[in-house]
């Protein structure tokens, strides 16, 4: 078959690998136009003029029989001398510009991972799945029409036809900051313009001749802790991750006492609305500098949060979130300039801050959904974020339930005896021997347990207890008959590790030689009575949500949020923390609301999906329901007064009626 | 006839007073709904509710046969308690509040001034005309649904959902400083709000309750003289106007001596930006207190200026517009925040900039545009705005030409060895006496002339020559034979009051005693040539624009801008700064493009139609149109060297051959 001639009359045949798309395009078309119309996305942002280099394509020789395809460099028109020095100084010799390469045979085009338009993030998860990237803010490359007496568009009007004759835009703004930049940029860009682009709407940014870079802010505004995540807004690619301490926490742990902070001080908002801006300028700053950038670098950023970190983040009082209806200022999705907030990021940046569903559901919750996409599911799902308020959420591909159970700090180590955060020195993980009932623990920082010390303590002994140690020896002290189901110590136990203290019993989970105090570490009743409590508020409201939906057993269960990346399932479980499920199937699935902040950042369609799903879930007041209460009670019991667990089955004591209020003798422990 | 029954069993006729329009209603429609469906805009803001009383109407009893009608105030439903003290609260006893009377027989209502709707102003200029008050900002009372708990739509939700079906206002944006008040303002009002919005699109403030007044400022910024008009936005009433200096001038006397200030000085925009903003926000605190007011309740601002006025302005580098082509940044109209601008009106005031036509006609002059309409006249209409630049514009329905002179301050009074503005003290009339060639004055702040002063002088004497007393000494010796008409003094005359200081001739205009100084005021043969090059520039241009529309007399001649309102249109023609024309149909129109800010401020229909002007007029380019420097040294002739003035006829002295560069003797003179 003579080179350079399309098979047997036929227009020329072109397949594209790795997809393996194929066709018959037309002599003389590019290769850049003949994807587009085979459907395969090759990046191109000069538009094929010979600039940015990113549609580069290797073409291969020889006879491929699995495509019946004979394929040759040959076959296309030959390059010229710039395509040839673009592609040097790409060093990528041997390569072709597909916007520069013109058909006139059959070849065979593999289109490198790089060149590859509809770039996604894998988001590792309970569900693996691929987000396209097809963030908000992009840029396009450009050339404008030069001024000239007797025209007088003026340069933006120039630029505008400019964009809607080579980009197919119309109908945008300009912020006032890319103006001011305008004039001096075609000049010195000798009439050519990259411009940054913010949803298809507004020019942000222009830059004199070709330049690239977008980068974009996801964060998940905390009560706690502020977690941003920093990504080229080309490649999805997170170039920083940056966490810091919410300053807000100065003024009140929990919500109530950061609303009642409000309530009760003249400048109590603007306080900590000034905290809570400072301290996101400091992340900003400081993730753009581990990526080797600046704040003003920063086009987009994309913030989650629960409702009362978001009104004060807006400067709005959280007053009407404290008491019933639980009003919101606002549910909808907000676009707002950075500016305004006074964020001193881009200057033209916008901040998109995603929906709430109700007063206590809000964007971090929605972004947990967006993570997570229970509504895609077939499975029921639940999924719990657990912080000082836990948002749960119940539903699959046909509907979904949120609730929002006041859970407590306990479960971030606060109201606990010797609560402590999760950091290094706090017990992870407790096991009480069944027979001698003595405890041994494994500290945040230090592989060994603390049974394997001896003659060897760790630099950093240990200094209190967090989250998932309380779950862990609360559980276990229920497992070897410590505690009695109604979370009550056993009036009988006589042992060295329970101490009691008149009414006020306490068991020794570290030895005074085990601590940095050295004084012992217990948990004391009330420990384990505010435990009770946390988990039953966060039980009931999975409950309540069951009973709801009329269903008796879950799927699966996503535990969100920092806790519940480090409890154990099973203790969880034991404890009653959350309902029976297969075990396989309980998941922590790490900061999933600021996963969703990334990903809303990443993909300006999953803003509208974000949207929908905000109002399809029906939202379940809690605090109002009569049946809440009774739930509640119920959930007190470890793991639960009528509720059973399948899915424990051998690991929890033979069940026995509830247990009454007078002392009974210590039961034999297995 | 009974009364409270239709006229032979018809619906009930009403009839609106003063308008006289009439038709049968419904039995039982309020009159403010049969007012609507016939086409009368009564006012109300409450929609029905009995808080506004805006809807007052007065009910007439007895036959009117004009009307053919019986009407009589018991034809309506009878008052309510409530209504009545309303309508005694706002002292209107014994009329009817529009909403609140259903129509049961005949009536007659007449509709006092203050209760109709589409108010207008009136425009008295050349033309005078009606504008109708539809400004962008408007106010809205509605009743929100309260929050309940199992209802989740936030209270922007259920305002949004009140705005819609109370007001037909759908797809609104609220602005965070409404925002922020949202909650609160609910509360206080009971959920009845007074809403600001801004163009139909934005909510930009909410009050508790009722709550009335919206005010917006428009102001002309010149490059001298900045104008302020702080206008209330209902009645379009001028509650406060307000003027300040340009504090760009220490930049740069002219826009030329400012562009090139930007171009040399590293801060040189920024200094020009602050100071030009600084001066406004002092200009609006000015209007504001004047009216009793804060700036911050200034709900929108309309500026208009010179384009490198506007470019300063919104701090874009003019430098562009110092050479050709003379590229705007931007031509099309703006809107923005004030407090991007830093502008400290209203927390979430918008700022409409008309918008320009080319690199040197900006906003200014379509605001003149917009004031004037020449595209809504039969007569063909020169007007021109004379200040340091000349914008002129020549035209009728059917075509519209500008042009931009650059006449340069001398009609400012500098660049005249004794020019001064136009100030007390200044001398703004000049006559010299054909026979004896005395001079006699008159100063700006006296009433009488100079030769009138024996014995009893001014306490102001002469401190110099304003811009309307050159042209009518330049004007007046040249019909004198002082001067040739190419411009030089008369090379054989002899006088006192003609100084010969070797080749620089100087004609004395106040002598030693009428001056502040002691000595006495001159007129140069300098001065006379910086005359003559300004009007020549302004009268090319003229020509220019007549030659491209192929026109060789104008119908009207519209002189725009403070200078404007000074001169004495025959000195004018006299001197030859304007073309023929009938002096009866030459109009000081004043600071017209204010007019147009103001205009564009209370009509935002108008702001539309400045948008369709801007693009039709056809920008002539004198700086680079091979015809204009003919034009323009013919021009330096006094009147003119080719053209005649037949609207001058016997003013003029007798035509003579262009007088040759050598020495003649001295004319006769009249």
């Amino acid at each position: 078959m003579p080179p350079n001639h399309p098979t047997e009359n036929q227009p020329p045949l072109v397949v594209f690998m790795p997809s393996g798309r194929r066709g018959r395009v037309q002599q003389g078309q590019s290769l850049l136009e003949a994807a587009r119309g085979l459907g395969v996305e090759i990046e191109s942002i000069c538009a094929g003029r010979l600039t940015c280099g990113k549609c580069k394509v290797q073409i291969e020789a020889g006879r491929f029989e699995k495509h019946g395809i004979t394929s040759h460099p040959d076959h296309l028109s030959p390059p010229t001398q710039e395509e040839l020095d673009l592609l040097a100084r790409m060093s990528a010799d041997g390569c072709r510009l597909s916007c520069q390469a013109f058909v006139q045979g059959d070849v065979l085009v593999f289109v490198p991972e790089e060149a590859r338009g509809q770039k996604q993030i894998v988001r590792k998860s309970a569900t693996e799945r691929a987000i396209p990237i097809d963030p908000a803010v992009r840029q396009v490359y450009v050339e404008v029409e030069q001024a000239a007496l007797g025209e007088h568009r003026g340069d933006w009007g120039r630029l505008q036809d400019a964009l809607a004759g080579q980009w197919h835009l119309h109908d945008l703004s300009i912020d006032l900051h890319a103006l001011r930049r305008l004039q001096p940029a075609l000049r010195k860009g000798k009439w050519r313009l990259t411009v940054t682009l913010w949803d298809e709407r507004e020019v942000i940014e222009v830059h004199p001749g070709y330049r690239e870079g977008v980068y974009g802010l996801a964060v998940d505004v905390g009560s706690t802790t502020l977690a941003a995540y920093l990504c080229d807004l080309r490649t999805g690619q997170v170039l920083a991750t940056e966490s810091a301490m919410n300053p807000q926490v100065k003024y009140g742990e929990d919500l109530m006492s950061r609303i009642s902070y409000a309530m009760t001080h003249a400048d109590g908002l603007k306080k900590m609305h000034d905290a809570i801006i400072d301290a996101l300028n400091r992340l900003a700053a400081a993730a753009a500098k581990q990526a080797g950038l600046r704040a003003r670098h920063i086009h987009e950023a994309v913030l989650v949060g629960n409702t009362t970190m978001t009104h004060i983040l807006l400067g709005i009082d959280p007053s009407e979130l404290g008491g019933a209806p639980f009003a919101l200022a606002r549910r909808e999705a907000l676009d707002i300039k950075a500016r305004d907030l006074g964020l001193r990021l881009h200057p033209a940046a916008n901040v998109h801050l995603l929906p709430s569903q109700a007063g206590h559901v809000g964007a971090d919750n929605v972004g947990v959904l967006l993570a997570e996409e229970p509504y895609h599911q077939d499975e029921i799902t639940l999924i719990a974020d657990i912080g000082t308020n836990a948002e749960i959420v119940l539903g699959n591909r046909e509907w979904l339930y949120s609730a929002s159970s006041p859970t407590g700090p306990a479960f971030e180590g606060a109201q606990i005896t010797f609560g402590m955060r999760a950091a290094p020195g706090a017990i992870e993980r407790v096991r009480i021997d069944p027979q001698t009932l003595e405890a041994r623990f494994r500290l945040i920082g230090e592989e060994r347990w603390s049974d394997e010390w001896q003659g060897d303590p760790p630099a950093q002994l240990a200094a209190g207890i967090c989250g998932s140690g309380i779950i862990e020896a609360v559980a276990e002290m229920y497992l070897r008959g410590v505690l009695r189901p109604d979370g009550r110590f056993d009036p009988g136990l006589q042992h060295p590790r329970v101490r009691w203290n008149g009414r006020k019993p306490a068991y020794v989970i570290a030895t005074a030689d085990q601590t940095t105090t050295r004084e012992p570490i217990l948990v004391t009743q009330d420990d384990v009575r505010n435990i009770q409590l946390a988990k039953a508020a966060l039980y009931a409201g999975a409950k309540l949500l069951m009973n709801r939906a009329g269903v008796t057993q879950i799927d699966r269960i996503l535990l969100a949020g920092a806790f519940g990346s480090y409890i154990d399932p099973q203790y969880a479980m034991i404890l009653g923390l959350i309902p029976d499920c297969d075990l396989e199937k309980v998941y922590a699935v790490g900061n999933a609301a600021g996963d969703g902040a990334r990903i809303a950042l990443l993909n300006r369609g999953k803003r509208g999906e974000a949207r929908r799903i905000a109002r399809r879930v029906t939202y379940i007041e809690t605090a109002v329901d009569p049946d809440f209460q009774e739930e509640f009670v119920a959930a007190l019991h470890i793991p639960h007064a009528r509720d059973a667990f399948p899915h424990l089955d051998g690991l929890l004591p033979a069940p026995r009626p509830v247990p009454s209020r007078g002392r009974r003798r210590r039961r034999q422990l297995n």
